[in-house]
């Protein structure tokens, strides 16, 4: 994808200043920027960079005054840094432009399919599937019987989501996901082996949630695992069975949420976080990564530690820990 | 699927008490049953919502006596619970319902494949395997050259298994599972770099074995990486080359485990935790959350820490460790 | 496969005793030999096991002399350990001797296919991709438009490679594994929902990495996550946007490197260790296992515990952690 000065200054309403036919495949950051990139400068900390840069283009607020003579075209904006994103936007869409139903793929008679679809090749689509318009399934996936998938989401490859789940609307998917697998569910037998309890249950993401890669959600034994609207997870994480997460919590990588436990909107959780089975996470808790929660946690709560406790304490007892020997030897010749 | 009152009183061997014309089409609990489910009342506690549930059929045990009206069609049973289980199984099995060969697989000439078994679309199968009996093999699996597969075992979506691999009867591996990739086994050179040690080794899993999603067990350098009948493994966890796991032991999810370690018979081991390679854990083994098993552990051991120790001590360490400062405090003022 | 001694005696150069009629069809470790197999005999500790072993061939060092009867083959070699290697790396790259393009595959008719390739049933290869010589590409994989794949490269099943990426020579990806995936990338709104920053970089792998299975590496938001040349990175690992990873480093399994972190070359990092974002790890930096990294960390440290500290500090503290109840009974007594 090329781009000329021109065209750009035409989408973002700018004025150019210098060579009207400067051209850019590529963004980059302005200290990195080669011949061929489009940049922007709106902290005023990196300007110096502006001098220098080799990018060909770059977006400047509207009140730039150069100093010095520039190489790159300019183009002058209200707000560089928005009309920056714009363009960043404009570009991720062109992106994952896919459009059209690539051959083969397998498609149940009894799906339904809405408008402006792209299923790529080697997906298969189960019976009495329902898909809204203007989502995009790339190669690989599976869906499974009565799975409903709403307007604008995205399953990107090789993503499976297991039968009777229901994805909401502008969701995005990422590779190698699994949605609805059996949750970790065995009553023990009186021989010790274990018996394998049917988890009839489904899992529902609303609206605007993005799962990473390679993310495991399972079903609910009976009922629904429920990730709620606006949520974030990143790659590698799992949800047991029953989980609930409320409205725009962000999860960070390989977190774990064990079976039937809730947590609250509006949470921040670090990376390796574990939360134990059967417990509750209030609204606006932050966890911090590697924590352990092995209770129930109040509204408000940030907290750290295996098993958790308050963040500040957990960091101050941590301090002595360092210097336990020390400290020790210390009281000890008192 | 629908079942009428009448059809469900018949595979129960049940009476019914109200309008035996009632149909349901989902199972839930008793407190949150709607019309069109069916759900049951063993625990006495529950008993006050089976007069407010909208759930169309409740089973209740053979002496339940009602005290106020109920909506819903009662039918009785000697052991509702046990008769709820029993209807879970069959609509479990219903759901899974799949059999025949959907179009395209790739399967190789050389292949064995047994009777009434279910291959998705876009399964690849390789030369010499052997699949027994009544298998279900989900879209989008790998199975490499040699595999061995037995009766009754399903593998969901996009399994993949690599050459050599044996996997015994009545397993479950969810999606996305890799069984069979090469150990992490790399010898250091002079020059810094590694050279990767050829893993020539299998994976063997026995019989009523169940895996989750996105869970990876490496081949063995040499001889085989061992799953032992029995054992329950959840979704994201690693299980490294050579490593075997005892009988009927449970491990929750994103728990890893280094190659050439043994895991003992009816070990419950909890999620997020890291086992070194090369060491032994006993029979009957108890390890926490989050803990990290650097050395060998005894038979019936409950352990927690990082690294593990006995997990009674651990917890009474951690509560002084949360009031370190206090406690050094008042001791450096004593 | 089947070898006989001679064909074995003349790929390593070596002399026959005993039936030179053996044949054989697997290898093992010498106590484990069964009829049919192949081991070897270097160090002295294994001695004994020569004269009880059922294996029909051993590979001795050239002055190795029986003080007892033998009934296995020997074959006699300059250095017995290093021409059992040769034999196990001979019959590894048998194991994976594909070539050829399977059907059904997808590919755009823009890409570009090299030399003596692999394209596994069910893989599907996007728009302007380049595929160099000698590269393997197994069932069910997915290349993005505008990949680069280098020669001599396998990707094994299911691996999944966003747009844009590029991939060095002589790497290995594992089963399942996702290179390319947004980062994890959202700006908070004034409603308290998130707004997905656009992630148009991508991920460049460089020549002679291993990658493990079902590991996820990060597209970077801008410019390139980086993973140089000679690492290895084992199974479950996450990688996040713009982290770049020195040469040579090698991490093991559900490790999480988050978003713009550097770590530099011949670290040696351990199981589930956490990295935060935008921190700075040195070259020859050994973490433990389980261990969570929140600063930037010098040269050749040896680091551990939640967050990082000195190893050998954390293990002496941790003496004292164990025992805390009582230290702090006989301080109070003192």
């Amino acid at each position: 994808m090329e781009f000329k000065a021109t065209q750009i200054a035409e989408i973002l309403g700018g004025e150019i200043l210098g060579d009207s036919s400067a051209s850019v495949s590529t963004l980059a950051k302005i200290e990195e920027g080669e011949k061929g990139a489009m940049t922007f400068l709106s902290n005023p900390k990196y300007t110096k960079h502006i001098y220098t840069t080799n990018a060909s283009i770059v977006i400047v607020n509207k009140d730039f005054e150069a100093t010095q003579p520039i190489s790159a075209t300019l183009i002058k904006v209200e707000d560089a840094y928005q009309a920056f994103t714009q363009i960043l936007e404009f570009y991720n869409e062109y992106k994952n432009q896919k459009s059209g139903i690539e051959s083969p793929v397998s498609v149940h008679d009894s799906a339904k399919l809405g408008d402006d679809i792209y299923i790529g090749a080697f997906t298969s689509i189960g019976a009495n599937v329902s898909i809204g318009n203007n989502v995009k399934i790339y190669p690989n996936c599976y869906i499974g019987d009565n799975v409903v998938i709403k307007n604008n989401t995205t399953l990107f490859a090789g993503v499976k989501i297991y039968t009777d789940c229901i994805i909401g609307n502008n969701c995005k998917i990422h590779a190698g996901t699994v949605i609805g697998a059996d949750g970790f569910g065995f009553a023990p037998t009186e021989d010790g082996t274990y018996k394998s309890i049917p988890q009839i249950g489904n899992v529902i993401i609303e609206d605007n949630v993005d799962i990473g890669a390679n993310t495991t959600i399972d079903r609910a034994t009976m009922g629904s695992t429920l990730i709620k609207q606006g949520v974030k997870l990143d790659n590698l994480i799992q949800v047991g069975h029953n989980v609930v997460i409320g409205k725009n919590t962000v999860i960070a990588a390989q977190t774990a949420i064990a079976g039937s436990s809730k947590v609250g909107e509006n949470c921040m959780i670090g990376g390796h976080v574990a939360i134990s089975g059967h417990i509750s996470i209030g609204n606006n808790v932050k966890i911090s990564g590697k924590t352990g929660v092995g209770k129930s946690i109040k509204d408000n709560s940030v907290i750290r530690g295996i098993p958790a406790m308050n963040y500040n304490d957990y960091n101050k007892s941590y301090i002595y820990f360092r210097k336990l020997p020390q400290i020790v030897e210390e009281l000890r010749n008192k």
